[in-house]
């Protein structure tokens, strides 16, 4: 049995009484804060390309996307809804993973939950399955896709996706593993927007939730897809992460150890990977008198961290868009200390133009 | 200036009193071939799935797709298109970037040019444009892509899809720059059909045609991806090839090499890395008396063709599936020696299983 088959035959019978209360709870919290982060989104307009691409896709009424009345195609929805939930970058996030789990399990989730009237039980079910889903299969090769160039919520995300479309709409043990093994044709997402700060990270929860919708419809149709997508030879782990996979990651304990409970919510609305340097300076923050005072800053960062939040200096010291600057730990450090803490308002583009805290991010 | 922007400094305002007659012929010719496949593909049924899926996604009325009336969205008639183009494997095929252009460029020329009501004029410039973008983009790492497990025609087939938009939409360099930085995020597609058979093949250009056509659109409002997305440190040919990249292969003598007159048409319903064998096995297939006379034959296939038409040996064999025989060279050997002649119908099912044939396939 394939390690996908592995993970459909625990997860697609998986029924909320058999879920924890402290994994039920889990879920709902994460749910509940992407439904949150949709609302800043929308507040915003980060994610208004999608939400207006998704909307003239139209197709049936099956699913209202986050924030709208008017229902269109699951896929659709779905494609807008990741992209509210990762729009402003304050979503959670799976350490082990490194994925930011909601983006990928809450569109699915909800898009095809509403498509066939599932119960609140049967969509949280279904939504527990898909955050094991997406954080198992990231963590086996941890940060692998990340240094193959690779952003692991899309590339895991299509799982998730494709596993929870496949669980809502009552597929077999053999239609799910077509779609699982489909959806890994559409895993990928270049971490490329770190060179010039686009914005298609954001884009990337909202396609792979797409996909993998696509994928279980397409398996449901009759297509079908290697059994092996994870660990065969031209798998996902093979041909898109840099690393040695683990597959014991991503089949082992299933039913007692619940990945679900080891997302976190995000302190600060930027990238994970500086979070603990600013829990540090926190510490401390009281004890330096003004921003002028500071004459350099060291920060011990962990080699897999720093081609994300420290390279290419000069874009981390002097943050060209609100996307550079979440992912820009000096400027973030810089931040904190002229500030004295961060928000969401942190990383406005008016914010991140400031002289005075790209002053401060040059020391750092 | 990036290649992605060079690419579309010479394409966006390419008009076909630009182009030389010998490249219209081919895109005329490639093209009118993609249209005689799909109506094969419709009779046989085995692009179904994709062409329910893609009814099923419904929306405005912007296209039809290959043989229907009811028009759709141009998304979902490009994903559809995509497979009816390639689902018998029997399109053509550019030999130096190993892609098959007509499946990715005929999905996004028809369904936008129908979208947009363009002159035929105005598609086929788009479509000659989509076949050097297809073509430059693959044959710039030959085989990379499918050395690193992923499949050619989706990787680069999502950036002409996108580019074909850009052009027929009207785009600016600086949009259709984010639409390739954007299309670029769902490159893609798992070679592991290889391993078990699956229709994933089938599906990777309608899949790199649809997404080539959202990227567009997203671009259009306002998202944003890599100008980077090619030659950056996270672009395609770093994180997706497992070979270096020649650049001078995309943008290279752009007005005066056409990769377009140098696709060729398939003359067997298979894999074309096993063609070569099957012309040479021809020219001697009069001296067989019968199969049976065949005891042993060795055929000397290039290394990076083997692992796709050899490898896994017993499968090579004995395929399970039309689309294992398509990719075996010893049974496509075996079936012209048996019956003397390749077609269409070398590879239906029936005919796939036949013992009389499996067992000249071991001899080889």
């Amino acid at each position: 049995m394939s390690a996908t088959e592995e993970l459909l035959t625990w997860g697609l019978p998986l029924g909320l009484r058999d879920v924890p209360a402290e994994a039920q709870h889990a879920a709902c919290r994460h749910l509940l804060d992407g439904v949150g982060l949709s609302i800043v989104a929308r507040r915003t307009g980060v994610a208004d390309a999608s939400v207006n691409v998704a909307r003239g896709l139209g197709g049936p009424a099956e699913a209202e996307l986050l924030g709208d009345d008017d229902a269109i195609s699951a896929p659709a929805a779905a494609l807008a809804d990741g992209a509210l939930v990762h729009g402003i970058d304050f979503d959670d996030t799976h350490a082990g993973g490194l994925v930011h789990a909601t983006a990928v399990v809450l569109p699915a989730a909800f898009a095809v939950g509403q498509s066939v009237r599932a119960s609140g039980a049967d969509v949280l079910a279904a939504a527990v399955f898909g955050y094991e889903v997406v954080c198992r299969i990231a963590m086996a090769t941890p940060h692998g896709f990340h240094a193959q160039g690779l952003h692991a919520t899309q590339v895991a995300g299509v799982f998730s996706s494709a596993a929870i479309t496949a669980k809502l709409t009552g597929q077999n043990l053999e239609t799910a593993t077509n779609a699982l093994g489909i959806a890994g044709s559409s895993a990928g997402g270049l971490l490329e927007f770190l060179t010039t700060g686009a914005s298609t990270k954001q884009l990337h929860p909202g396609g792979a939730s797409m996909n993998g919708i696509l994928a279980a419809r397409l398996a449901a149709e009759g297509a079908t897809g290697p059994s092996t997508v994870l660990e065969g030879p031209h798998g996902i782990f093979n041909a898109l992460s840099a690393r040695d996979a683990d597959l014991t990651a991503v089949t082992g304990e299933l039913g007692s150890r619940w990945e679900v409970t080891r997302i976190t919510i995000k302190p600060y609305p930027s990238c994970q990977l500086m979070h603990v340097t600013l829990d540090a300076l926190r510490t401390v923050l009281d004890q330096i008198p003004s921003a002028d005072a500071v004459q350099s800053i060291n920060a011990y960062v962990h080699p897999d961290s720093a081609p994300t939040v420290c390279e290419p200096a000069d874009v981390k010291v002097r943050p060209r868009t609100s996307y550079d600057a979440k992912f820009s730990l000096p400027w973030s450090v810089a931040a904190l200390i002229v500030d004295g803490d961060i928000s969401v308002d942190t990383y406005d583009l008016d914010s991140v133009q400031r002289p005075a805290v790209g002053d401060v991010s040059a020391r750092v």
